[in-house]
């Protein structure tokens, strides 16, 4: 760790977490406590104003546990909190991850109590590893739910992701960029997420563009000038009289004109789509596309839809980017094992069930009717969600954002319409428990209730 | 760019920007526009269930603008979207930041329509900073501005903040931290942030830990040897039950017992903390402290506290980390004037004041009354709140977090209390336009009217 930059990097990321893993693994090593253990992610009830959610951050879970370790500038920075004996520091210069996982596929939706991730592994490790799994998967599923939303409200319209600026720092940005892919958004406005992810990248110009020049028509003749196939944003002073230089500009360039289309940013965009259209069409460019930008979610799109707006594209930025309605939601990574022997919580509104788990989703002509959580093993019909994805600490697979890109849109078509909606279902999709779960949670809840008298 | 791995670094940190900072360059390239500029960063109007906001990301933005640069990798990235042309893209090689920055201290109140920040560079270096500025200032200023309200609300309780894992992705955990620490929390459990920015590190034992054991009280008795002056969660199955194995583990080590606090994590925070306050004094450990966690933020501290509950610490989690009631402010990078002439937007409801900007705050007896928004170099009593900060692409003084969190300590402790606590102040703090300004606004609307016609 040469450099301790202000970024979070390879290097430094086993540091990336709480002081209290930390204190933790110290008593795990000096008690010998490093059974096995079964550690289980998932949420326990889903927010009001979310019917399902899609699980997303995999793949960032598994290239960190390959590659944790402290390395000797970690193990500097520890021993300099003088929180650690010399003995455990020395320990941990020889950490690896060398544990099972058992995930969803990203791109899954899922719901309550349901695993997206459990993590089989001698206690130290699945421990330690619990704060930047959730940081991970908690953000990224955040942002993979929020964009299927607007993507669903968009109804076949293309939605660009604008979100980069106001999101919560320079992960999100990446990262949500990601999760909208694989959720199905089309292009993203950051440059490196796209080239890091091979994620179509979109934007053309901002007001101040327009501001430099003394005059909209040449501001807006020159960008067309420089990129003949662009977008010109048209609303930085009036947006039909910008709509209306844009016509202009098409006549005075004739044959050589070849603008893809104009966008609007501000005012009442239902409306104005409607009067840019006219204009477009009356003008013979019937080929103009309009995009739109401002404020957008899933909840002012399904007004603009209602009423019908001639929108070919949809540029969202911070109300998804932020997930703004949604910003959090509770999930828990919780011990379900350890020894071999199922360990709960009892506490109330906290109850957990025990042991490794299966999620099989049941199907009727090709909709979802049901889930059910079920013990890891247990043979019940329908289609089973987790399966292992990393062995001994190595992944089986590469991920591949498009054929995650892919699944989601599939499995989300497989969800019933009520649930798809901005509207919360009543009732919600139904996660039923299996006789044996409710079985050992029973059987675990009675051992426990002998040892708290 | 050998390793573009999934987080932004040093190198590759010029591509975390919106494509059309890109296109927009090109066009200023290719156009010649590169003369001075000055662009503004502000909120136009303070969020409802915000009075005020703290300006915090400055740090991160002056380091990125001395080293901005496009390396051969980027170079190469850009190449391949096939957007660019060659000659551009061999340009962007030696792009460099040359401009000057005027800016607020970390750490400083601020209101509507107030510049944290100004940049005042040739046209396309202010322009394809924009995204980065505003994503580090925009979140590191909702993290402070929640924190502050956290802190105000916990009266001289110590704030923790145990936000990691539900922050938005590892840049937010990382900044997240330190913008709490500007405003005033006392720790973080965030250890790579402690070693980065010098924060204390708090945090001692989950759940887990007691679940991994067969028995509650075998917990409590291992993680003390290991960690003698530990604080010990005692709520994991039932929380009085836990303070009294705590009071037995004492009466069992005698002298040895140095334990310095328990921890609450669920139920009725207050009630619960009046009741093993009352168990602990009985038992004669009066100092073991009691600390509280789970679901606070602002508003449900004014409730434990108006119930005089008797909490020495608390752990504050996810409702900080993501500034849950408020996870975004509209932040804005506006062209405030380009070749020395003031340049505005005249759309309604976002008007902005042209040119380079002053804010001179009025204070009386020591407390801040009103602010007066006025032009750069304006001679107008109170006390300026920006200043050049960068010089020429070289910043003037490094950084220092202690610094930034003690002036805001002094800054916040002079606004007006109503302010400063949960309610919507009615009427807000007071930020007057200067004559001078709001003449200079009016000049460019008038000579915009000439050209809109």
């Amino acid at each position: 760790m040469k450099q301790l930059n202000s970024w979070v990097n390879d290097a430094n990321s086993s540091l990336l977490t709480d002081l209290y893993q930390l204190t933790m693994l110290q008593a795990y090593w000096e008690l010998g406590m490093e059974q096995e253990s079964v550690f289980s992610l998932f949420v326990r009830r889903l927010p009001e104003n979310r019917n399902y959610l899609v699980a997303a951050g995999l793949e960032d879970v598994l290239r960190y546990l390959e590659s944790i370790c402290f390395d000797q500038g970690a193990l500097e920075l520890l021993r300099a909190l003088q929180l650690f004996s010399d003995d455990f520091i020395s320990w941990l210069g020889a950490f690896r991850f060398t544990g099972d996982v058992y995930a969803m596929k990203e791109g899954t939706p899922f719901f309550e109590n349901e695993p997206v991730l459990e993590v089989v592994a001698p206690l130290p490790q699945a421990q330690l590893v619990e704060t930047f799994i959730m940081n991970q998967v908690h953000f990224q599923t955040l942002a993979a739910t929020k964009a299927a939303r607007v993507i669903y409200a968009a109804q076949g319209k293309t939605v660009l992701d604008f979100g980069l600026r106001r999101m919560h720092g320079t992960d999100a940005g990446m990262k949500a960029a990601r999760a909208f892919y694989i959720a199905g958004v089309g292009a993203t406005s950051n440059v490196l997420a796209g080239c890091e992810y091979g994620i179509p990248v979109a934007g053309t110009m901002a007001h101040s563009f327009v501001q430099a020049h003394d005059d909209e028509m040449e501001a807006l003749r020159n960008f067309t000038k420089v990129h003949p196939q662009t977008i010109l944003l048209v609303d930085t002073y009036n947006p039909l009289e910008g709509v209306k230089k844009v016509i202009a500009l098409a006549k005075e360039m004739g044959e050589g004109f070849q603008v893809r289309g104009i966008r609007l940013d501000s005012g009442d965009l239902a409306q104005l789509s409607v009067e840019a259209r006219t204009l477009l069409d009356e003008a013979g460019l019937e080929n103009i596309r309009i995009f739109v930008s401002g404020n957008l979610d899933e909840y002012s799109l399904q007004d603009i839809f209602r009423a019908d707006a001639p929108i070919d594209g949809l540029g969202v930025g911070t109300r998804m980017g932020v997930s703004m309605d949604c910003p959090t939601v509770d999930f828990v990574y919780k011990m379900a094992a350890y020894e071999g022997k199922g360990r709960i919580k009892t506490s109330p509104g906290k109850e957990t069930y025990p042991g490794q788990k299966q999620v099989f989703r049941q199907e009727e002509n090709g909709k979802a009717v049901f889930d059910i959580l079920g013990q890891w093993g247990e043979e019940i019909p329908g289609r089973p969600l987790l399966s292992l994805v990393m062995e001994k600490g190595r992944r089986l697979a590469p991920g591949d954002l498009k054929q995650s890109r892919a699944h989601c849109t599939d499995a989300l078509s497989r969800l019933p319409e009520q649930v798809l909606g901005n509207e919360p279902a009543k009732p919600g999709y139904e996660v039923r428990i299996s006789p044996r779960l409710e079985q050992a949670r029973r059987e675990c809840v009675r051992q426990y209730a002998g040892k708290l008298q």
